[in-house]
This record gives structure tokens, sequence and C-alpha cells, in this order.
């Protein structure tokens, strides 16, 4: 492997920054796992300990590397991070799906990947152009979610209809003709929530997918935070026990 | 009115800086605005015109003030600000709160300011040592809602307390024993949803006070983003008519 180097697109691998999500790359993938970097600042402390044990009972190489570390979080108290193969996993067929369309901001897609693994919605699809799922600040923000999940770029939202024609295609837009209450209450499944770019939602094409979903709330504000909207629509269309 | 300085909380005024929160400041409380700053660059954009006849029409002087707006913004390309005094307004004993306490990030609180008064709530207490409402980032995080909202500071949650001592009060907590949709569906009114901070969320002690609550997720996640569980545990108690 050569000179690890600050993240980008192109790379066929990645960075799991920060104690948390570094322990969770090794976790719940450790066969995607490189290696582990840990700083010598932090070799004493018990969180940089334990993650040095699961490596070694992973076979996986554990490394001093404070100049990586830096120039991969960007931050001087990184103390540690997991460098993974960028795998994607395929969507399942039978399970729910998150699609989200031309999401922009690193932050939200990374709150929303936490988000899908706490209401159980383990199978989301990312419509390009938009964030990329594998960057450092997503995977952090996701605190490791990403880990857990199977997430598919898709060129357009055609490429990922294609694949999946028999989801129920629930398509969240501010002029959705049902209310989010009465779409999940006779929620088919399994179903595609989609969510649309931060600042121009989904396109006006959407209202002819499916089952276009409004999200009742006051008219005081033009919209919701996307990964506010997309955490009341994942909760709302969950399928509790 | 002495030279403009970057903010700081003990300044009896703040900014509200980009054009969608300084029209918003304009717009909603027009009376604390002191006044508006534009950038020599932005000025023959539409927005920045839209904003200067309004503050004309309201008799708000408008100020050309590069150098005060990048140290305000912390960035080379803000176009205008409102300058505003911070008065803020005594909680409603009638409404349905908010009460946010310890929340230490600035764009989780201006998120829950935007979320809030995107499902009718406009009334929030917030329990310091907490991050502070009226900063800037805040303000922008809310996209101007902080200005059609009632915000409070309080010392502690008994001073709170002290001045609303019949809300029914609703503490969010990993292990609340009742779970949202029940808690919801039976609310007394008014009531107090309370939320705790981003790492550590309440305290134990809010187990002994109203009805402690849980929002129902998989044990996959350790707990959902802060901004998330507001946003659910405000839709979820909305009054929808």
């Amino acid at each position: 492997m050569p000179a690890l180097e600050a993240y980008k697109r192109e790379l066929d691998y990645s960075y799991a920054p920060g104690l948390f999500p570094a322990l969770e790359a090794m976790t719940k993938r450790p066969e995607i796992v490189r290696r582990l970097l840990v700083s010598s600042k932090g070799q004493d402390s018990e969180g940089v300990q334990k993650l040095i044990s699961f490596a070694q009972e992973r076979y996986i190489r554990v490394e001093t590397a404070d100049k990586a570390l830096s120039r991969i979080s960007g931050k001087e108290n990184c103390f540690a991070a997991a460098v993974f193969g960028k795998t994607p996993l395929p969507l399942r067929s039978d399970a729910d799906h998150v699609v989200l369309h031309h999401i922009s901001d690193q932050g939200n897609l990374g709150t929303i990947l936490r988000t899908a693994l706490g209401f159980g919605y383990h199978d989301v699809a990312v419509i390009r152009p938009a964030a990329d799922a594998f960057d450092p600040k997503v995977v952090r923000a996701s605190m490791g979610a990403l880990f857990s999940l199977r997430v598919m770029e898709y060129e357009d939202f055609d490429a990922y209809r294609q694949d999946f024609p028999h989801h129920a295609a629930y398509p969240f837009m501010l002029d959705g003709a049902v209310s989010l209450d009465a779409a999940a209450e006779t929620a088919r499944r399994p179903c595609a929530l989609i969510f649309g770019n931060e600042g121009a939602g989904l396109p006006p094409a959407f209202q002819r997918i499916g089952q276009p979903v409004r999200i009742p709330s006051s008219d005081e504000v033009d919209s919701l935070n996307l990964a506010v909207a997309a955490a009341i629509g994942m909760y709302e269309f969950m399928e509790r026990g």
C-alpha cells in the first residue's frame, strides 16, 4: 500500500477518524479495514488501548502515524483512524430503502445515515451528484453508522429505479398531496423514502412518481432542515414491532 | 453606538448575518434592529437591494461596512447583516414549551429553533450552561427563526420550574419509561418537552420529573443526534388542527 493520502473521492480507500468510528469499522466490517492508525500522543488513553487490542485480535496492522492523522482529519488532536477499503454493498430488494437525491451537505448525510440505522433502515441509495458517503467527514458525522449499512451510489434516479422497480416510492415534497401520517398508515412495503437536496428539494418531476408526501408544518418556515425532515419521515414510516 | 465588535456574549447586541436572517430580523422584530450592514460587493444584488428598501421603509439606518461584515461573519462573502438588540421575550404560561438543558452545539441549537417554529412551538427555554441563542452562528443556523420565537435563558432548571410550575414535564431520556407515541397520545397541556446535552443527555434526576419519554429506536445506535431527537419529539407532540 502506498503512502496514505489526504482523502479524495478517486481513492479506493478512506478513513474512519475518531475512536468511536474506528471501533465501529473494526467491529462491523473488519474484513475491509486495512490498518489502524494511532497517534503517539494518544497511546496511553484507554480508548486507543482498546482499539489496539481489537485490531490485534483481528490481525489488523497497527501503525503510529501522527502526520498522516493530522493530514487526514485536519485536526491536531485526532487520536486514531481506521483505513478501510471502499466496497459498496448492493441494496436488498426486499428491504425498505432511504433514497437521497442530490444531497450536498456532508454533515446532513452523516446525520441521516446515523438516523437511518437508529430507525432500522439498513439500505441507503445516494443519487449523484451528491456528497460522498465514504468521505471521512461523513463517516465521522455518521458516528460510524456507515459500517452497519448498505450504501450504494447511482448516476441518476432512473438507474436506481431500474434496479428496484417494485419499491413503493414516497417522494417527500413541500407540496406532496398526502400528509405524512396518512401515507405512513397505508404504506406499502418494501418502500423507498425519497428526499431531495437541501436548497432545491426534489425536482417537480417527482410529483409523478409513487405517492408524494408532505410533512405537516407551519407556514412560518420555508422548509425544515433536510436531516430533520428525513428523520421525521423515517420515524413515521418505521415498522414497529 | 460605539464601533461594532466581533460578537461576544457580554454585548447587548448581536448580528443576524446573511440575507435571509437579516430579512427575518427586520420583518419580524423591526423594533430591535439597530442598523443594517451591507457590503460594497453585494450592493447590486437583488437580495441586498430588497433588504435596503425594507430598512428604509422602517427608518432603519443602512451602512456600508465591509470590514465589520467579514469580522462578524468570519467569511469574506457575507453580503449583509442586521445589528439587533438582545431583548429576550418572556415565555407564555399557556403555551407549550421546548426546554433545552445544557445544549452545547450552536448548529444544533439553531436547527432546533428552526424546527420548533416549523412545528408551531414559539416558546423556548435554554438552561445554562448552554450555547448562546443570540450568537450569530445560531441565528444563521436557525435561518432567522429566532426572531419569531420567545427565547429565555435560565440559570438552572429549578429557576425555569419556578416560573412555570404547572407545565406537564416530558423529559426525553434513553431510558424513559413511556414510549413517545403513548406519551404524545395522552399529553397534558400546556407541556414542556425537555431535551438534554448532546453527549450526556439529561441527568438521572429528571427520571423523577413529570413523565420521562423514550423515542423508540434500534439498539444498533447509542443515541440519536440531538437536533433529530428534538425534532421527532416536537413533531409527535405537535397539536394538529
